[in-house]
């Protein structure tokens, strides 16, 4: 917990005199006051975030952070726990969908075995396992509190390397049979919302499925007793330490003024976990995708932030993050390549500035 | 007319064959069914515009059609005409916004006089004025249909042009002040809605400037005695000559079988001209953004289309179509760089499929 609170320590209020500076520079750049939106308020929230008045996220680095959940013995997923160690392989490979979304924004991708039940054996993965999956937290704690401290710390440690490699940016992405649950049931302790309104059907599951899910997390929420709980106690009696990495990833870039880009429901709720154990991380989140899962909206409500993309997507691994990167991309850009008013000799922005008035 | 005769008998239906083949290889990717959401179905899109079942959108090519508008004597908008042209300079010396997008997604920009108010004179400028601008059409038609005709065949030489150098892919996007305008007189004449539903404040007008507006193109509205009109006849009597072009583009690369980007307000009323001409242009639409005007809504619901993006954007240029240009590019991508069930050894796809359950 010493090196969680040292970061948590570290972590420092957007830059408040930047983003002034930047938001002006917009403001005379040759296009109306406003008008390109959410890249504008992009563009200034990356200064904020980078203490830059040109902020760069060049190289990106994706992190899937990999782990099982004790949870899915209660029948929560439509799937088996082995497909989490296929998919890690798929990975490897290079052949998933993040894989390829990665390749389309020249980033790397990194897959971090914080928790996979069973041995995955390759080069190229980053071993970080604190346990083989998390316990049943329907029966027991998902996971002691020093275990939770370490998938954070591993993620912190990942995410440390990253960014001394020179990567400017972060996606957080995950796989993990069984996440949706662990995060479900995250949301619904941090921001005291109805576990039916955070529950969704996961992939694949019907109606009866999608009750009996809902079922178990509220009797798991009970009997975990997360109501008088700290962050990370409720972080490690229901949540997932694959969800632990990614909020470790979070607190160290943000200490490091290293912008992070939040994926679906499972990252968002590894978010959510950071913003508990420091409510300043919010003004640093950047949250890719509203997904199909119902999930994110209490969080979104919870924190006021809006997401950046609604493409009813629902995989997770990082990828509506990965879509979402070029916005980021073009955020930067039009602060360096843009002409101002002053380039072509305007005095003032509102003498000269509409496109399509 | 002949010419644009030839081109509306030329275009087909989507290829519905390559479209359930495509869809089939989908389901059959490392991913849970549908779990990519518009990326999946931007793909299929993709494949039935093109009639392959990888279609590939390289080389994408941004065009910026520019026209003037007689109806700014009407006070309809806050900014003066002098602005198009020193935005098109703008343009060609690659300093504007949709220049800095285009140099992210790797497109070429080609700026088309269609109808500025006055002489620009350029080497890279493509030269295809029809007239200094359009009329008031508050006192008078904005065009004759001869010279909606030419502006439309304008653009169907871009566009014919653009596809022969190989460009796999059109973005569609304009500048020219007043053309919220003429964009929201024709939205209104073809849609059936009400006039007040569908004219935003361009980007500077206040409460009664407004109000102003709106009266101005009700009233134009009934002048130009639109309800009786073809679809030709109302472009000529309301709308503008970029608008036209941009029609033309879509017409002409829809009957090629190449993609178009739709942008905002401006290039979604040039689109609703193309589906009041061929209906069967609906199928072809992709729609980049929902802007932050008013009048795109009565067209999505009047066409049934969903944007891709909702940025509060409101800049035009193009710039939204080429933001959103990225998400279909990984639609291609996921066809022919993911691994499929069978690639990774696993039969079928519900056996295994799914990262965050």
């Amino acid at each position: 917990m010493q090196k969680i609170n040292k970061i948590l320590s570290q972590i420092k209020p957007l830059n408040q005199q930047i983003m002034k500076n930047v938001s002006e520079h917009v403001d005379q750049l040759t296009k109306p006051i406003g008008a390109l939106g959410r890249i504008e308020e992009m563009a200034i929230q990356l200064a904020g975030i980078t203490g830059k008045e040109r902020p760069s996220v060049k190289k990106p680095a994706i992190v899937v952070c990999a782990g099982d959940h004790g949870i899915v013995s209660e029948g929560v997923s439509a799937y088996p726990q082995e497909v989490t160690k296929l998919m890690i392989q798929n990975f490897i490979v290079g052949r998933a969908a993040i894989n390829v979304l990665g390749n389309q924004i020249g980033a790397t991708v990194t897959v971090v075995d914080v928790g996979v039940n069973g041995e995955v054996d390759h080069p190229s993965l980053v071993k970080k396992k604190v346990k083989n999956g998390t316990n049943n937290f329907f029966t027991e704690d998902a996971m002691s509190e020093t275990e939770a401290v370490q998938a954070i710390e591993a993620g912190m440690e990942v995410a440390q390397n990253l960014i001394q490699q020179g990567h400017e940016l972060i996606i957080i992405g995950e796989m993990g049979i069984g996440n949706t649950t662990a995060s479900s049931a995250l949301i619904a302790a941090y921001t005291k919302a109805a576990v039916q309104d955070v529950v969704g059907r996961g992939t694949g599951l019907n109606t009866d499925e999608h009750q009996h899910k809902i079922a178990i997390i509220e009797e798991a929420l009970r009997r975990r007793n997360v109501n008088d709980a700290s962050p990370l106690q409720v972080l490690a009696r229901v949540g997932g330490l694959e969800i632990a990495a990614m909020t470790g990833i979070l607190l160290q870039a943000t200490a490091n003024r290293t912008p992070v880009i939040v994926d679906g429901l499972i990252s968002t709720a590894a978010a959510l976990v950071a913003y508990e154990m420091c409510p300043m991380i919010k003004d640093y989140l950047i949250i890719s995708h509203q997904s199909v899962e119902p999930g994110q909206k209490a969080v979104f409500e919870y924190l006021n932030k809006n997401p950046l993309l609604s493409l009813d997507l629902r995989l997770g691994e990082g990828t509506g993050a990965a879509l979402a990167y070029p916005l980021l991309d073009a955020a930067t850009r039009i602060l360096t390549e843009m002409a101002t008013f002053a380039d072509l000799g305007i005095e003032k922005n509102n003498e000269a500035t509409e496109s399509t008035v």
